[in-house]
């Protein structure tokens, strides 16, 4: 480093594994920044929660339990925060940015409930916001929906972003494993939270999928406005049968524009078995895009690596630290600029994946099939299996149907006589 | 637009597919570059070569056949170069740079043979050269290993990146078609070249990998410093016993650091049947890089869609537009900053697939597992097929052993009586 190489000091919030882990990625690149970015990269402070934390190999100099030291360091150029929860991180970022800090962050909580807010203040203090590492670790998903697909107009991007369902999907699909039997795999994997609730109710990718949805339209979707099916309804006959009939069943997150109208969604579904994403297994993440120039692109990865969100930090710190380097004024525009409504579940046309147990006699197929017929639903695909004892399984995927007349049909089906039980009822998405 | 909005002005060099499809990007998207970058962005001025050229629905107000006009003109920020081959294009591309113009090309020709000469002048000018558009079309690569991945140490980047091999390779695959056969079939499909021996030579592959070589390692590979094997003796035979044996066979882009080294190769090879890049099936491209912070992550996409290419020219654009706007003061570094030495071949270690016609005898096999153990080959797995009349088949997959090492067990093999005929050697990548 030559005398007159500027440097940038960060302030590092947290020091878990992300945290750690961009400490001792700045280590590792120490003689690359100059080169890379024309300015040295210090930290100069670390927040820690309890005094007595002492992170591995972190020079216990820099640490510090007063955020306002922090805050009232005029030296410190980028505010980088890596807690966990909304809170106190957002007040935190607020403040952060208040006083003139850029801030990078990898909490997708805060960007998925406070997103807008941040970026007005942001806007206002003509500071910078960036948060590549809340969503699919190391795998630039947010640079390529904000940056190098700019001149797209975005249709929808669809994503495997839980690793946890999706390795509990996985490890149903290749072992036959049920689903408590998946869970406790999942929890015995040391990948998993201890209460993976968040994972298998779908909040963990809802709040992913507003994001992604936020940067794909420019319009703020926040976690509460994305509808959430969990997994924890899908038995390993379904994934069975789905798989003879050529599909697998994955959590996908799907943000939609639609006729200047927002659809955003977490739930299970069949994909074809031989869609990119249907190979998208155990930990891995995929984010597949469709936009109307560049066509369908897939960013494909490990999203819980170790170092993969301390990657999408550095990323983050390393072009904020250029433009702070090269004099740049940030903007002050609205990052969403637009502001669309929400498109009502019920208008949402989708494909379906139907299991019931069904009298194993003549004619309950044409019953079955009269139901639809009157709804407008039509069917695409059909399964039979003999139970034995005079019953069978009736599995059914529907061409693509509006939400409501398909549950107008599922109301008249449960009622019939011949019908035992509705077994599963779980969306299709018909990728190209 | 309000009145205070400043205006990029572009000049398009090439009124072809890619040089249209900007075009009509720019037109699509006006409504949206002030909201998304600050400024608006206009083409000003389009180079094309005959005079009588009239590209469809684009302002003939703005053609031009003189480059000087466009050289001259002040007011033009941004000179987008979309032409064929590296001349004239490189000497528009210097002098546009020497007159302070920021440059945004397509042309991996350019790029790949040019491309420190080109960025030299650039960093003594102080303006930008932007390339996505040059590798794999509109799927973000040159921003996600430039930029997102900053703050990695990138060891491997694999590429399937030349949609006509693919393509081949793909139907003699899946429809079980010989070479010469699917060569024709590529031919049908109006997406390949009428003269595809760039494609099938490996050139084009070559070039890109450079490209990709020299972003990820940041030190200047040219085209001519990739060891090139092209298809065109993959046979029918190869592809299917390779699949027996679990494998796929690509053209694969082999881009490398190991011990301070870059190797860098295009060559057909088998890989893994259940590796992420195996399903890159026809005209797909995709981009494979293993680095230390963000392990593997795969790009995916149409590498040649008609509006893909103009979708990466224009983000480039966009990007450049937003920092003139921004006052940015374009850096004077050297973009790739290190000069790294290049692995010869021999010293490369490698998997191979090979292909014999043996007299199908007892002992035969004994005698070349002895060749390899004499040659320290150690072979990892093994097919034999009996041809009838006293001829079989072997196949054998290596394990990692010194290229040397196996060209020398080859080079005894071939003399060896009792072997009629090596019919092929096809490099294995043992992809995690």
């Amino acid at each position: 480093m030559a005398a007159q190489d500027k440097t940038i000091n960060l302030a590092i919030l947290g020091c878990g594994t992300v945290g750690c882990g961009v400490y001792n990625l700045v280590e590792r690149q120490r003689d690359n920044f100059v080169k890379k970015i024309g300015c040295q990269i210090e930290i100069k402070k670390m927040l820690v929660f309890d005094p007595k934390t002492e992170p591995e190999g972190v020079d216990p100099a820099i640490l510090t339990t007063d955020f306002q030291e922090i805050l009232s360091d005029k030296g410190i150029d980028i505010v980088v925060e890596l807690m966990d929860d909304a809170h106190p991180a957002k007040e935190y970022l607020l403040q952060a940015i208040t006083v003139g800090k850029h801030v990078v962050t990898a909490n997708k909580d805060v960007i998925a409930i406070y997103g807008e807010e941040l970026f007005r203040a942001a806007a206002s203090n003509n500071v910078e916001v960036k948060f590549e590492a809340a969503v699919a670790g190391g795998i630039p998903v947010i640079a390529s929906l904000a940056k190098s697909l700019a001149g797209n107009d975005i249709e929808e991007v669809i994503g495997i972003i839980n690793g946890t369902t999706n390795y509990i999907l996985t490890t149903m699909a290749e072992e036959g494993l049920d689903y408590a039997e998946a869970v406790m795999e999942a929890l015995g994997s040391g990948k998993t939270e201890i209460d993976p609730t968040e994972d298998i109710e779908g909040l963990d990718a809802a709040k992913k999928c507003a994001i992604l949805a936020s940067v794909a339209f420019r319009s703020w979707v926040t976690a509460d406005d994305v509808m959430k099916v969990g997994i924890s309804r899908i038995t390993s006959a379904d994934i069975h049968y789905a798989k003879e009939m050529g599909y697998v069943i994955k959590l996908l997150t799907v943000a939609k524009e639609s006729d200047g109208e927002i659809v955003a969604s977490v739930y299970p579904a069949l994909i074809p078995g031989n869609h990119p994403l249907a190979s998208v297994n155990h930990y891995h993440n995929a984010v597949y895009v469709h936009s109307d120039a560049a066509g369908e692109i897939m960013l494909y990865g490990h999203g819980s690596g170790k170092l993969s969100a301390a990657s999408a930090v550095l990323g983050d710190v390393m072009e904020v630290a250029e433009n702070i380097q090269k004099g740049v004024d940030s903007h002050s525009r609205e990052f969403c600029y637009r502001k669309l409504q929400f498109k009502s579940q019920s208008e949402i046309s989708n494909q379906f994946f139907l299991r019931l147990k069904v009298e194993d006699k003549p004619g309950v197929l044409a019953a079955v099939a009269n139901v639809f017929g009157v709804n407008h639903v039509s069917i695409k695909q059909l399964l039979q299996k003999s139970l034995g004892s005079n019953e069978a399984e009736l599995m059914i995927v529907t061409e693509k149907v509006r939400e409501q007349n398909f549950r107008d049909a599922l109301g008249v089906l449960a009622e019939m006589d011949r019908i035992r039980d509705v077994s599963n009822v779980i969306r299709v998405h018909g990728l190209k």
